[in-house]
């Protein structure tokens, strides 16, 4: 497969061991990551050559996280060094049962927010690509990286990859002055496939699923390839989630018309819920290569995503052989000598 | 609302990290609690303020007592510090699925055991207060203990303050020559709430619910009621414990004649349940301040309570919005950002 | 009960802490043990005299393995340390929910496989022993290992002990050129008590229970005793693995014909799975002195494995005291103070 | 001795365990101090009380700051939480040997910076305290922060306090516009005590010592008197930096006058440097109290600085006792039982 | 080497990682050790045989403690677990530089304080045994102790075994009513070698080196051997403490009227000093084994006991060949592959 | 700077935290190198484009040590995972003070030793590279690896590339049949500088300085050059031990005919040595080039060096503005802001 490229925002993590409280904590458990960055490090991991770029400040900081990319195989060849600006943090309380896993952000002001949209050649970084991927939280963080992810996805047009997005809206991000709304449009339509669920097309393109559709989700997507006729291919899990340790997922495709769905997998107990919506689409893209039949890459998508959620950290350190290894049944976790 | 006092032994807890065993530790996990130094610091955390009385030995390991409970917003000032004895400690080994946690208790001859009754002048300590609380392990420890406790509430009722006290019958702890049956009644009868069980009522006074009685729990509450006619409430937590690891509980009140029960909540699994029934009591002094409806202030007990079972440590470190929060029906515990 | 004297090798055991993946890890959790050694090690848990013997590298590994025996209770009086070969190692991922738990075996050219069976002088050792038990793992490791326990047991034999084996089939370590098929019988037939399961029994003997036997493991087990004579009882664990952190165990029992099983018992969440065999067999061998009854002695065995999943590393620490509390019926992890 | 009120940012510290680089840490140790905050909590620790005033964000990691602070025995009753801005950063590196430690600042845009002025009433802050203590980080921070203490200072002056200031001219910190050298003067002038060495006194007010000055300290304290006629007191330390690991101090004080010095104190090796002029500062304080003899009061603020540097954290743990028994002249660390 | 018999308390040690002070500490480091058990497990890892006889309580923190010694290769055969009584605890925070070491001792009321005396059949205990150890720490903690070292002491010399004790005088320890100097004659008399320093003879018996002589340890070791006559080796070492974290020690052996000593070692940092002169004395026990030559019997005393400082815990964890190493002249710690 | 290649071994590095030895240990730290490894992975870190070629085993070690490499910043597109063998493990014991580090290998049979020399197209490996660094390790493992070094030499010199060697003889580990003394002059013959010292060129070469030489090393380094006419550099470290904790080292260089010396650093304390060599010859690679001064460039690696010792694991984390601050006289590791 040709190399995957991802865009955006890389954050150092910092939470209490086990479930501890902040206010208790005297260390905090350090890793790096970020919607997009997790994409480009679980496929590497699944041995999928992809790189990953960002701007990150100019320090120990800085170069500690593009450190921890490199570490899982993402190459950073294309990563900005920039002074005078910080690293994005967020502070995670893992929860337990009843009690749910919180997030303080503490990312304003980051060397990513400040980035320059020209100090990146897309044409040049994309050249040896085969498909880009972004998120929506990327366009959300500044108009320099709005203008950033729509240049790449331009350049990723003309040179012919595959793009993908997870629209992935969070409200509380937009806080530059412009809206989700009237900057989302323009990016999505520049994909072949979205991650995107009936709330965030209802929220982002006042989509809502036809009132008496038999599949909301395919109701829905319809419409968003109607809107954005690049879009070929929509996905997106379901949660079942019952307590902050015990979540249940399945996956969903459309595909040109067709619907697949996956049974429910049951993680009990949830290791480390970040990034589980990033593990399904890297499955997705991983999947999406190396079967024919898209309901096994749908499979191997939503296994995967089931899989991160017990791997600790925001990355998917996971390969294609034990994500197949479930699919094969084997989902009752017998140890393996 | 006024200041909430409690007053009680406060003890090291020195566990093994995880689920280790005492004769696997490499290293001990530290923290202070006290059945009615929990209580004080949950209200700390949720905005009450709190003072908690006790007596430590003047020795590093007395000071980093009571320096925890500073830390947890805690009025300290009117704690002793004495040369000559010693810090009681237990060791907790946190046990999981069918094997229980267990304790081991090594709280002999402490300070506190040892106070003077006549240093404390209640007068004082409680001229700001609003509401008394302690617990029946405080009596059982020493008879200078229960002549504090004793001298506590004539004070209190003295000055108007609301008191409560939380039963806890525990038959071991009773060594110093005095029995229970002799001594509480004379405590529980300056009380306004009590936290008691069927068990602890007929352990304690010889008090049965009537043997025709629809609720066992009224009936009992009944009885204490015309006993000891200063009680107005009673509370409990009902608890069906599957194992070590999974904990359901649901909270009861009796309130001059009418009762009141929640559902039950599940946790699982439990983080650390003690201090479960502390952060009940807290719960329900904070509740009572804060809501009219009284089957409000219950279910912001029950659902403390059961917050606590997952956090680290005895004391309850939630605030009220996180206990609301859950109140509002969002039990399943859905990351926060 | 005389001492019991257990034989095999014993391996330093590696994991990353919690749920971390090997190429996560900053650190590993360290411990020790071995099919056979874990037996010795809970039966001095329990208060039973047990000397395991062995063969270890007289270098500082070696040296630490024997120390953690010792620290257990086990007589290492009779382990070998020989110049110029290493410990054995081996790395273990520990899983959850449906990741399975994963070992990479670094075992290969250990100062065990390389053991002179010459140096062991059985008679001495055995003498004043009252039972011998070992596991299929030790013929597997080389032709050396395959002689000291053949010679093992030719002496226990002739002095009268009690012989027990887990036969523990696993294809993948016979490497060394003789096939288990070869081996096992002979070894087999100078034992009284049988660790084994219908597959096994299959892969090992080429016995198949009747096909229109009702109970399949009371089959198997009447051909094992014709086949080998001096078997009187076969014992073997059922598991309806629920996934890496929910197990269900029940215990069977095969006595000169009579059959007993055990309810099924659920471990949620397990703590560590490894040795969960070991410490069945344990369980039985002090079962087996300390009642009359033999359902009892199984349930015992049945309890103590159940046990032993919820305690860190390879061996099983728990009293009988614990293990009878839990028959009585306290299966529910109620906190013991 | 009347309470001793302090003023400035507290910063969340981390860094990463022993002497790990930021990109090798997989977890940060976290503790909190500030300038002045770390002289409030030594002076608690010597049993003097004392308050410090501060702005934190209304979030975990505020409560969990001030959660520090009251710990350590600080009155936190005067702190503002406000909502929109983010607690500061300062990630540590220690260094050893010839490695020097280094700060990452990430400080910028802290709800203190943003703090309003008007919010902290001085007159009621102050109304039972008998001394303020500010230091030149504060005024360097915003325009507000330099309000802020403005006004804290005329207040002082007001009610009568003594006033001292850590004049600490940090170039990088002056980003908002004003220079320190416009802005520490009026400040300064309202001081009794100030620590200021002959580099700030160049720096900050252009003062050099007299080039025949027998005693540059002297010179300089003399020219620091004449231009702030409030000034009665200079002290400061000398360092002869020996590595990162080994540290040699004296202690210097200019009293109307009258020269003192202290011998040099070997530190090696050096546990954690940061908050050791802190230390000395709060040892002057607590020692002009506790000693007639200002000789004897310095010796206390420098063996008190000393040994912070053989203490974890911004913080000096240390009482008055241990102080004292160095000061006796055991100072080659010989256990006490 | 016939079996060393050691006789005398083990305690838990809780020690707050690296230099934090107990206020500090989320964790405490535990192990085991006593000034007699010290003895017994450094040479039983130095490969001679070695028991240890003490009276533990009967719960998991004294089967702990049991179990760290045979850990280290010490016979625990002789010990008792009895009910009602606890493990002495103490409390460890390391020092540094000038800062000293602190011990808070939490040790009253032990089990072993209250052992039977009547419990220990010295004869069987003592048969195979070759040397009796025991330090002036037991007879101070209850007359039960001090009668049972001195039944001890009675049947070591009536099955001609030598006597070695560290008389180490501790004045703070003997509260129970006795005073050493009526106690300790009668044991001391009974003693072949004695760990004595001018100040313990000064203390203990009234003994001061003559004012002219040239060498005061002679001297004084001259006169306890006239009023103890079968004293006929008595060994100490000096200390020149440069600080918490830097100390020199020497050896010093007077033999029946010939004086010794070795150079000055520098320990730079120390890592652990607790344990230091029992590993002197296990040392010296060793050494008068293996050399024939005194001179090297102290010399491997000394350097053992300098190697002590550098090893975590209360055991001296180095073998003969470590010690012969630096004895070569090997002082300079390069790295051995 | 073009690409460095360097080829060699890489090994999982087990290391008990802080001093405590491997029978103590509860965990193991984890880190990877290998003498080679740690010169590319330097490299990287100081910005010069670095690539390792190793062989490791497929499975989970040998992809995490390859992902330690990656993390910092290594190219190990060439690196291969072969089926079959092992990672070589070493386990370090921490000295301090007059107590030595210790290393046991574990490292027989590994991948690296198994490799097949025709599977490293050396060619197409080195084509853009301007530099080959290998060490006297590589060529001692095993016969193929000696092959796979003498291709890559014969490679280089073939595509000009400069060549470089560390002899680093270790007599222990030459144990496959063939004698450093006959591989190592022909691989020698293709360096154009050496690291070596007047005991290595007499062990291996058979080489002595001239008896009446007044630089012991420029004799040699003569004679050196005589004997393998393309060496035209030869460097080393002289190391004056103090002690495990304190070490003081200088650099020498023959450059030529011109010698080279900087004078002693002083470490102390020592936080880990692994891996000083090694850090001197990258710092010697990167001087190089950076400087025209070839003292500079030895006083940068000289210093680089130094600080390695004072940075944990195998790799030298420091950036050439680091080694340069010292360079120009900051020597005594203050604070840096």
């Amino acid at each position: 497969m040709k190399q995957v490229v991802t865009f955006g925002e890389v954050m150092m993590r910092l939470s209490p061991p086990l479930n501890y409280r902040l206010s208790q904590a005297a260390s905090l458990d350090v890793t790096y990551g970020g919607g997009d960055a997790n994409v480009a490090a679980a496929l590497a991991q699944m041995g999928v050559p992809a790189a990953h770029v960002s701007a990150f400040p100019a320090n120990e900081l800085g170069y500690a996280a593009a450190s921890h990319l490199r570490r899982y195989g993402v190459d950073t060849t294309h990563c900005l060094f920039t002074e005078g600006h910080r690293l994005g943090l967020y502070f995670l309380e893992v929860g337990a049962s009843l009690r749910p896993s919180r997030i303080v952000y503490d990312r304003a002001e980051s060397a990513f927010a400040h980035l320059d949209p020209a100090a990146f050649n897309w044409d040049e970084i994309l050249k040896n690509a085969g498909w880009l991927h972004w998120t929506g939280i990327t366009p959300a963080i500044s108009a320099a990286a709005a203008q950033a992810i729509a240049d790449a996805i331009a350049a990723a047009r003309r040179l012919g990859l595959t793009v993908s997005a997870d629209v992935n809206y969070r409200r509380n991000l937009w806080q530059y002055g412009q809206k989700a709304q009237d900057v989302m449009p323009a990016l999505v339509a520049g994909c072949d496939i979205v991650v995107c669920t009936e709330g965030d097309a209802d929220d982002l393109f006042g989509l809502q699923p036809a009132a008496a559709a038999p599949n909301s989700f395919s109701s829905m997507s319809e419409q968003l390839a109607q809107r954005f006729p690049q879009i070929k291919r929509v996905i997106a899990t379901r949660r079942q989630t019952q307590s902050a340790s015990h979540e249940r997922i399945c996956g969903l495709l459309w595909d040109q018309g067709e619907f697949f769905e996956t049974p429910f997998y049951d993680i009990s107990p949830v290791v480390d819920r970040i990034g589980g919506g990033d593990s399904f689409i890297s499955g997705f893209i991983y999947g999406s290569h190396a079967y024919e039949d898209r309901a096994q890459a749908l499979s191997f998508a939503t296994i995967a995503s089931a899989l991160k959620h017990t791997i600790h950290g925001d990355i998917n350190l996971v390969t294609p052989a034990e994500v197949e290894h479930l699919m094969q049944g084997n989902l009752t976790g017998r140890l393996l000598r």
